[in-house]
């Protein structure tokens, strides 16, 4: 992990950009955090890149700051000026020519955009947490928050040292993420937009039931999928904190 | 509206007993509050009745005081010492027998259940209303909070006095109320119990889904219709506090 660049951001945040391999991440840290700070993971949807999501991670992770947590976001597989692949690519243009037809989108499609996308971000997210959770100011607990919830759902699977996690269920869910999500046990957040455009409402409340996490709760609002109001956001920020402190 | 008894519970909070009619009630202000307080009415499901519900309406009550809020909560009709009346003891009796018997319980079931109730009920609020607005040491707004849903649903439609309400999709509803439902226009945050035994949560969806609302909120927690946990409390004192504290 090579530190690429620092600034102090207003609000007493230390920010970082970084490399891991041939991963660009940033790193933001509360300044003056006594002690080792628990670690929020920023997911993020596909397409904008880090660049593109940089206002609106820079302001989640001040949230997480002024809660005394450290937050880290990885740009995506294929997203910035990272390499795209052409498997992703061409699922990508099919997507865009089914919704410009108006049709129902197929699971195939479904499928061959997310189902790469996990495969490749889940073992970077854990390279990250490995290479982050290394640095002294950070001691844990784990929490994941947003982006592609296929990705957040398969980390929650696979990596024990995530120890709650919120959810946007704000894109394109596999079917075959259904029995994954079975098998996620940790204290869930669950958002959902109700009138989300790239979402299907029923299957995101399928996917909440499947969920096998005794501890979850779905907080579904008004709108679209950029709508969500800023008392959902601090309604999530309140479920990681609870989880986050308990150390 | 006479109050018949006066006590001071811990943390400063005054609690009056009162008949306005034949209607007991309960009144909680916070003791040493400067201004007119917003008002909470709290709603409570059918059956228990006032004595029965008492602990749980104190709580709330307190957790409202400290708030800033009063509360009132009154019992509902056929409750409690209340006279009874034949068609409603007999909509319960048919309601248990369905129940015991296993069997879906149809719609007219519900409807003789549930919908003479709102027709007295609602009213009773509206006077109970008018007394306590009448109170100097009360301001307004007024939100509602909890019980039976149609009850909060009907009162959102028909008193303007009514600022934000927090509803508990916990009890069967009448096909009829969803028509009354799309005329809310109040901000609404929405609980839901996911595997709640006495609510069919098809039916509940389709009630948030129905809301005229352009600001509402669904929150739904895993647990049966008592499992309502504590921090989905907290979101909905938070939800009341946003909106009664905009003065």
């Amino acid at each position: 992990m090579h530190f690429t660049s620092e600034q102090r951001l207003d609000g007493d945040v230390l920010e970082r950009a970084f490399t891991l391999g041939e991963i660009p991440g940033i790193l933001w840290t509360p300044a003056s955090a006594a002690a080792p700070t628990p670690l929020i993971l920023l997911g993020q949807p596909g397409g904008l890149g880090l660049r593109g999501m940089y206002p609106r991670l820079a302001a989640r992770a001040r949230s997480a700051a002024a809660d005394g947590f450290a937050a880290v976001a990885i740009e995506l597989p294929g997203d910035g000026d990272r390499p795209r692949w052409a498997a992703a690519e061409q699922a990508r243009a099919d997507l865009r020519q089914t919704l410009q037809a108006a049709g129902p989108v197929p699971d195939e499609i479904v499928d061959r955009l997310i189902l790469p996308l996990v495969d490749r971000a889940v073992p970077e997210w854990q390279a990250t947490l490995d290479a982050v959770l290394a640095l002294p100011e950070i001691g844990g607990p784990v929490g994941y928050s947003g982006g592609v919830i296929s990705i957040g759902i398969r980390l929650a699977v696979v990596d024990p040292r995530i120890t709650a996690a919120v959810l946007f269920a704000g894109s394109f869910i596999p079917r075959a993420m259904f029995a994954e999500a079975r098998k996620v046990s940790i204290p869930l957040h669950v958002l959902l937009q109700w009138d989300d455009e790239g979402n299907d409402r029923q299957a995101a409340l399928e996917l909440f039931d499947a969920f096998g996490s005794a501890d979850k709760t779905l907080t579904a609002n008004l709108g679209g999928h950029t709508g969500v109001p800023q008392s959902a956001h601090e309604a999530a920020a309140a479920f990681l904190a609870r989880y986050l402190n308990q150390r």
